[in-house]
């Protein structure tokens, strides 16, 4: 359907690498979507190369100059500049649907069936579980709610700092009004729910379809020896990380095949 | 309402205590429904008494001694026996419907409007959210059910060792059949969700209808010193506890004041 797309996001060089990995993994799974990233103006240029070569689009959005309604609300809220990038994706008009995906998610398995859902659906958060987790949702592009959410956001801002508190305060019935907007929790499984409830990963674990990287540690904070196979302690907390130890290795596997070419060839002999 | 009643569980002396403050506190918001509580045998008579002055109703529960299904139920699972205690609830055929609390928790306003609800409603669990929190459910007794609850109990025992896994599979069309059934996460609010999503806890705690002081350490095993009405360390681990504060707090005042006295008639000189 080329009316329809799952759309990331990257500000910067290291989220464009989880972009590229999250778009891979989605045509691994045959996804019949078209793939959009935007990336905010600091990702270098051989990094937008890369995207190029995964992406059916790579949408440059720089909210300073991206009409007047968002850089009123940028100006009123600055410490949100990549949630009103985010926010940005309501600006696709070109595609009638779309599901949004954050650059640290990977997908186990085809998902196009998420296409049948409504704006807006999305797994539950397991921190606060009335609240839906932002990093996987279904959408539908349109100007007026882009212009509703900036002047919302501006005015309001956002009670956790970032896109996710926005957003459930603007779709605020999505706790009580209807169950098909409950996207299943294996859509946007996150590593945390899998240490803080075991026994229910345990049951239910095996089905997932989107891991979710969430929390300050990403699979590209580790290392990975290509040689042996194995991922390896990351620079922030060398001791106990909760990411699991196979989906990061997954994530890190598909780096290695299938994104780490792409960059290579777009940079060149300049280190990355 | 005289055929609607409050439920609770308390299989020993400990968890009789927070019984107990939890029947203080639905007293203290002047509930209009009865209150039941379910005491295992090895809870003490002067327990029992004291229970008997909070409670409309204190049932003695013995698995072993509780018809056929649920002997050999237990004797194939000897290890859920607290879950088979549990599930007698739905055996309470003089009541049309109930509200089930586990023992640890503490009600903060009056919340008579559950009863509004459909078997099953509950809240989601912080834990991995498409599963509900088996702390607060609403229920419809019913020998039928009860009969069935054991044999799926017998045959597939519990994904987590407790009532929570066995009440999810049973009823495992929660997560995606009906909005309604989903309580608000403020009916049930652990404090394990409070510091996992603290931005949250802030925008919507106030509203905290129902604290569920869910995990290893409850209430009981901290200390109290009511001369200066300060909560101390608990015996488990003296450093960090996830149990908030404030409802700390609130959880000693009301036994304290309310339950202390009734112990302490109880059980005259004995100590306990
Ligand atoms: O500096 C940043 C931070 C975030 N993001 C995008 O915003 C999403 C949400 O942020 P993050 O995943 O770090 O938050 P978490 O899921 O850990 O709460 C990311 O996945 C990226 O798509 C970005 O491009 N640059
Ligand atoms: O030894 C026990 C353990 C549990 N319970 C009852 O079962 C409920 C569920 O157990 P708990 O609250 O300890 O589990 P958690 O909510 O921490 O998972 C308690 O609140 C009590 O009502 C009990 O009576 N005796
Ligand atoms: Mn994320
Ligand atoms: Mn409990």
């Amino acid at each position: 359907m080329s009316d329809q797309a799952f759309v990331t996001l990257a500000t910067n060089d290291s989220y464009a690498k989880g972009a590229m990995v999250l778009g891979q993994s989605l045509r691994n799974h045959n996804t019949t979507k078209k793939l959009v990233v935007l990336v905010g103006p600091h990702v270098a240029e051989p990094c937008r190369d890369a995207l190029q070569s995964v992406f059916d689009e790579v949408r440059v959005v720089d909210v300073m100059d991206s009409g007047d309604t968002a850089h009123l609300a940028l100006m009123k809220r600055p410490d949100l500049g990549v949630t009103f990038t985010k926010l940005h994706c309501w600006t696709l008009t070109h595609y009638s649907k779309c599901v949004f995906m954050d650059a640290d998610t990977l997908v186990l398995s085809n998902i196009d069936e998420l296409f049948e859902r409504e704006e807006l659906s999305a797994a539950p958060d397991p921190g606060w579980p009335d609240c839906f987790n932002s990093g996987v949702f279904v959408f539908r592009p349109s100007n007026e709610t882009h212009e509703e959410l900036l002047t919302f956001c501006g005015e309001h801002g956002s009670f956790d700092g970032g896109d996710q508190g926005v957003l459930n305060s603007f779709f605020n019935t999505w706790a009580t009004a209807d169950i098909s907007k409950h996207l299943p929790f294996i859509y946007n499984l996150s590593s945390i729910a899998i240490y803080s409830y075991l026994p229910a990963f345990k049951q239910y674990g095996h089905d997932a379809k989107v891991v979710h990287f969430l929390g300050k540690v990403k699979p590209w904070n580790y290392s990975y020896d290509a040689q042996r196979g194995e991922v390896s302690g990351h620079s922030q907390s060398p001791d106990q990380s909760q990411l699991h130890p196979d989906y990061l290795l997954m994530w890190w596997q598909l780096y290695a095949k299938s994104v780490l070419p792409l960059l290579q060839k777009a940079y060149g002999d300049t280190p990355f």
